[in-house]
């Protein structure tokens, strides 16, 4: 079962395809080359929108959730892909000490937990699950939906070391975005941390990523002949932005007229059909929180007391002061009636899988990675790098062998991000 | 379709699977330090030989031919395998000039040369294929046995390198194992030859290889506490060896002597009902050529004219005059009263697959890679990285991982041993 592409696959992404196809060996060189310069995410995951004239990440998640959605047939892709990085980042490193996110009740994440923590096993190392949530004061097995059990225990701090009961660990991998700021036992550890803490959400930015993948995007299109507007969406930002006090509208007005108005100078260019759209969300934030469909500048000011304070909060109950503006692309992928997004995983900078977020309740111009939000996964049933040159260049392993070109291009800039923002090169 | 193991698992093998199974963190650490200081090959065959107490390669091929007999399922992996093994080796690289045995007739082997390239294409490379043959001089397409074809070119040497028509490659892939001595065209190449020259069997002793994994399987041994015999045939070697005119018998007998002797003493240790045998075969060379068994010293004396001529000469019509002696390690795997042999594939030190050569007319005491054997190849049905702790030691996903950890020793004693006879550490 695979989504259709409603858009008939004649235009420009058709051209896409038979680009990056027809470029693969150049391809695959050019990112030999940029791994050598820039240091891959230990893992990531990117959300893709294939607009059927353009594909186009929206997001790239550094601590990503979901791996329990991957065709488990892969998973040997992803144990390879694991030996590989902790071989770059820490090859020492024998026991991984895995935080996750603090929510419990959430069992489909709990299971991406249970995943996470069996391809690393596999991959041949000691891991362990150590909570930040302070109820938890003993080892505590949770049931996992598959039937298994995960067991979570409570974090200790002996001497600057995150140590579990009976289990010192050479590294800490993080699951947790760190959306709430750096916890306060994670402050000034002296074991290795993946990813670093930079890539948090208390210091990360959507806009930073962007402006890296705006380079990123600039070179990959210069080296394949496209136009980059095919793989990259227009944004701009605003600061200093408060919602329920009706705070910098006028900025976020602005920036939305703009970037409409380019958007449809692009869309008449290509000769598309469609209605303009942005994106406008939280600068620093995830889980879809604090995320509006804009069609003009109008909507920005008349927004109602909910949507405002919607719109004024984010995961943790943080505040939000910073706002990015997005192009909209969107998602004319459907399967029986329903919109699917493709989310494209990596471990190291090897495309280790990918699945469909299935959803029926949402529009095509909708985010579908949301608050209570309850996609059905589709893994993808094929791998991303085994593109076959004689289907045409819509056939499935030839989608998805684009889709793991343009998530990597994301994940290069977020490699490109993080070095920017490590406060070693301050 | 799995073979049986056909002696009981009780014994010493039993205990040695348990071991590896539960030091498998210890030795996926320990491998990683291992590949910090020495370079895997580019890619390595390695067989095997299971007599149900005891475990260990007989030949490590560091131009390994029958890719084609792997699961196509787990050709992603050596896709993956080969994107690590390019960076590492020679990143700059997008041209791939592979260099194929010199004998097309045997379809089987143009099918794994077909594999290597598909593999290597997969991985984002230019791949073509030229030929030492001098009867080729245009592109010449020879037809497969599963119905595509595979094209090979003529080589020609200009300005020290090499190249095809219209095809000037950054890097040359040797899939022949030169054991006629390097070809001309290759001699003073001033491109990137992997695996290097000085892998060929015009250089290379299989008494310097085990020499090398006396040392590994010693270490490996400590690691896990077990006895290295359990993982290690006895060998020792005879210089200036003349079969035709009986010259060396001495020395030959001498050492099968001894060599029964030690054996006979580890198979009482052990409670083994079975009767020792040493395998005599040429020091260098592959192909299963110039090899014998033997039970008795006596039998090295007795030989007739033709067993005589079969043992002087190997592949390409190399005369020998070195021989190793080894402790021969009987097959109780079989599948319908077949003999099996598990082969292990990797490509940079990750292990990609692997097969069993099934033989009905071999006994267990035989080597089952013969000139003229037409072995049944049957490839691995799962994977050699996903051992299950919660099954049985000997369950099917335990035993592959223990292949392919025996697999790995053998391919980090020829990575050893590439350090030895490195002619730029001379």
């Amino acid at each position: 079962m695979v989504p259709h592409l409603t858009t008939a696959l004649s235009g420009p992404l058709l051209d896409l395809e038979k680009h990056i196809l027809d470029a693969m060996p150049r391809i695959e060189h050019w990112f030999r080359k940029q791994w050598q310069d820039h240091a891959a995410p230990f893992y990531t995951s990117v959300d893709l929108r294939n607009s059927g004239f353009k594909l186009a990440p929206v997001d790239t998640n550094l601590f990503p959730g979901g791996f329990n959605n991957l065709n488990p047939d892969f998973l040997p892709l992803c144990v390879q892909a694991a030996q590989s990085a902790v071989e770059k980042i820490c090859p020492v490193a024998q026991r991984f000490l895995l935080i996750p996110e603090s929510h419990t009740r959430n069992t489909f994440y709990l299971q991406n937990v249970a995943t996470l923590q069996y391809i690393l096993r596999q991959a041949g190392l000691e891991v362990r699950i150590g909570t930040l949530l302070p109820e938890i004061t003993e080892p505590t097995a949770l049931a996992l939906p598959n039937g298994g059990s995960l067991t979570l225990e409570p974090l200790r701090r002996v001497n600057n070391r995150l140590v579990l009961d009976g289990f010192d660990p050479c590294a800490v991998l993080l699951n947790n975005d760190l959306s709430a700021g750096i916890p306060e036992p994670l402050q000034g550890i002296k074991q290795f941390v993946v990813p670093p803490l930079h890539a948090g959400w208390a210091t990360r930015r959507k806009s930073t990523h962007f402006g890296a993948y705006d380079g990123v995007a600039a070179d990959f299109a210069k080296l394949v002949d496209i136009d980059p507007w095919l793989i990259n969406p227009y944004f701009s930002s605003c600061g200093e932005i408060n919602f329920q006090e009706r705070q910098g509208e006028d900025c976020l007005a602005g920036h939305v007229d703009e970037l409409l108005a380019d958007i449809r100078k692009k869309y008449a260019e290509y000769g598309i059909d469609q209605d303009p759209f942005v994106i406008v969300k939280a600068d620093a934030g995830t889980y879809g929180m604090g995320i509006m469909t804009v069609k003009d500048a109008s909507e920005v000011r008349a927004l109602n007391r909910k949507q405002r304070n919607k719109m004024a909060v984010i995961k943790e109950g943080q505040p939000v002061t910073d706002v990015i503006i997005q192009e909209g692309v969107y998602t004319f992928e459907s399967i029986n009636e329903a919109v699917a997004e493709p989310v494209v995983y990596m471990i190291d900078h090897f495309v280790v899988g990918g699945f469909y977020r299935v959803h029926t309740g949402r529009g095509t111009n909708e985010n579908l990675n949301a608050p209570g939000m309850h996609f059905v996964p589709l893994a993808f049933e094929t791998c991303c790098t085994m593109p076959d040159r004689k289907a045409m260049p819509d056939a499935l392993p030839n989608r998805f062998y684009t889709y793991g070109v343009v998530a990597r291009l994301a994940m290069l800039a977020a490699a490109v991000e993080l070095e920017q923002t490590d406060p070693r090169n301050a």
